[in-house]
């Protein structure tokens, strides 16, 4: 049996796996550029590992694989698994997991740009200006700003394991936490609020953390009636999906001040286009899809399903094609 | 006797007392304007606490108030009381320990700037422009950049009570934290290194902090020889004075692209003069004196200090005039 797994080169070096960590099975090991067709004395592998494959790639091997039984993403959410045209009877499984530490420590820097404005200092410095009003004796914990972590209340929207990771380092430098999710509840030790008292969080929030993944439940989940049930000094961080937030209405709060401003690393069309309104509201700060890209643990994953797999086990992360 | 206290509107309301904290002693307690010269009718008081006090106020202090016999600055090193001419006879104490948390704060907020490069994103924002290279899939944790504080070596160059606070949340972020200090030794389980060794450290460290207070014996402790002996991707951060780098070295490391980086918020003079070379520097990152200036937790160390000269006991954080 054949197990494929990207080769580090093919992905700029983003996932390089220790192949030894994942040796032991019945199985060889063949390292393979995602960016290129599979080449013909791999393509009866039974399994496949992906991270940012081509979606030539991807459709090919759908079409070529003809032993495929399992496929490992390396990504949270593998849309270009789901539309390359595999058979339904091929178990994929998706990478959860393995970015929750990056997205996390970037939803931490993004809280901290906007609460400590590195933003509107770097405005400042492109015009060797010294932003005196930024700088020395400052408000101590405003109610009306959002200037430091410490005794403020931060809301994530989609508290899965990101959410998880994020949490206990927001509330060692201070913050209280409090999460939204489908279902209400405690999850690791957080008080987790329903959907459907999202209005009543909203209000008491300094800054929203959204993580939902990009389906159609959560398209927009952001509106502007919701929005405007934030305090006017709230930001607002996404890191989960850009369709989760109409962009227009989060521009017209912006622009209207309404809101305190957004820290956006995901878009409703990525790369952002260039005649968006949102690149130049001054309080919006616009990261390029960075938190994730870097799949860490993937070892761990790949043999825990591999030796599932090989034991007839149900598969951990499996979700239907 | 007579307790004078700033009013949070003098101070721009960095320091917002809560008087009733500070109650329960024979003492009256009164707020005063620390921009102005003492009223008469409080020119009598023992005990004064300073805060952003002009100079003019601490000057006018030091000649008409006979019966002073305690300052208790809020500033980490009150400079301006000392500069005022106060009898050496009084005691003063200093603010150490009230800006722990917003330094520190601001240090992990910079080191993350720098890691996930908020700083460069910004610069193309002005420009309407997509950074793709800082998104999608990036290197994983490369050990010749400093792109993430998990699995990196942070060296704290001054290992006092910041440090202290600081530490934890690095580590819990997945970074290596290891202290320079005049005395080698661990300190609250982090291993502390003389700077005797300080070479060897610079050497493997990804990330250095410094913290050091401003005095002669820290005049650029980072000079162009130390500056040498950092890895090319090093980035500096400085959150104590600017007097502790030697900001020409500093210039020339940055544009022979000899450090990764660095982040200030102390300079040699401040505001930054609106000719200093580092403005232009892409990879340094300008912050304005910004990382303290709101002093938390005063009502304890005034409450202490109070009951101790009361009590006729050493003060904490004494201080020689």
């Amino acid at each position: 049996m054949k197990l494929l797994v990207p080769t580090p080169e093919s992905c700029n070096r983003s996932l390089v796996l220790d192949i030894q960590s994942i040796e032991g099975f019945p199985v060889s090991i063949h390292p393979y550029n995602v960016k290129e067709n599979i080449p013909e004395e791999l393509i009866d592998a039974e399994f496949l590992v992906t991270w940012t494959n081509s979606a030539s790639n991807l459709s090919d091997a759908a079409k070529r694989m003809k032993n495929l039984k399992w496929i490992q993403s390396c990504a949270a959410g593998p849309n270009d698994v789901f539309a390359a045209g595999f058979d339904p009877s091929i178990v994929v499984c998706t990478g959860s997991g393995l970015h929750d530490h990056t997205v996390a420590e970037h939803t931490l820097g993004l809280l901290l740009n906007a609460a400590r404005r590195f933003y509107e200092m770097r405005d400042f410095q492109s015009q060797s200006k010294w932003p005196q009003h930024l700088g020395g004796p400052q408000p101590d914990r405003p109610k009306d700003n959002f200037t430091t972590l410490r005794d403020s209340t931060v809301t994530i929207w989609g508290f899965g394991n990101i959410a998880k990771k994020l949490a206990p380092w927001l509330v060692s430098l201070g913050a209280t936490v409090r999460g939204v999710a489908r279902k209400q509840g405690v999850r690791d030790g957080y008080e987790v609020f329903g959907e459907d008292q999202l209005s009543e969080v909203l209000k008491t929030t300094d800054a929203l953390v959204m993580i939902l993944p990009g389906d159609k439940s959560t398209k927009h989940a952001l509106n502007a009636e919701r929005l405007a049930l934030l305090p006017k000094h709230a930001w607002v961080v996404n890191v989960g999906r850009g369709t989760c937030i109409d962009e227009e209405a989060l521009y017209n709060s912006l622009s209207k001040q309404e809101i305190g401003g957004a820290a956006l690393d995901v878009f409703d069309k990525e790369p952002l286009p260039s005649d968006s309104k949102l690149w130049e509201v001054k309080n919006c700060v616009i990261s390029p899809h960075a938190a994730g890209g870097r799949p860490q643990g993937a070892e761990t994953l790949i043999t825990e399903n591999l030796r599932r797999f090989l034991a007839g086990q149900n598969l951990k992360n499996h979700i239907k094609l």
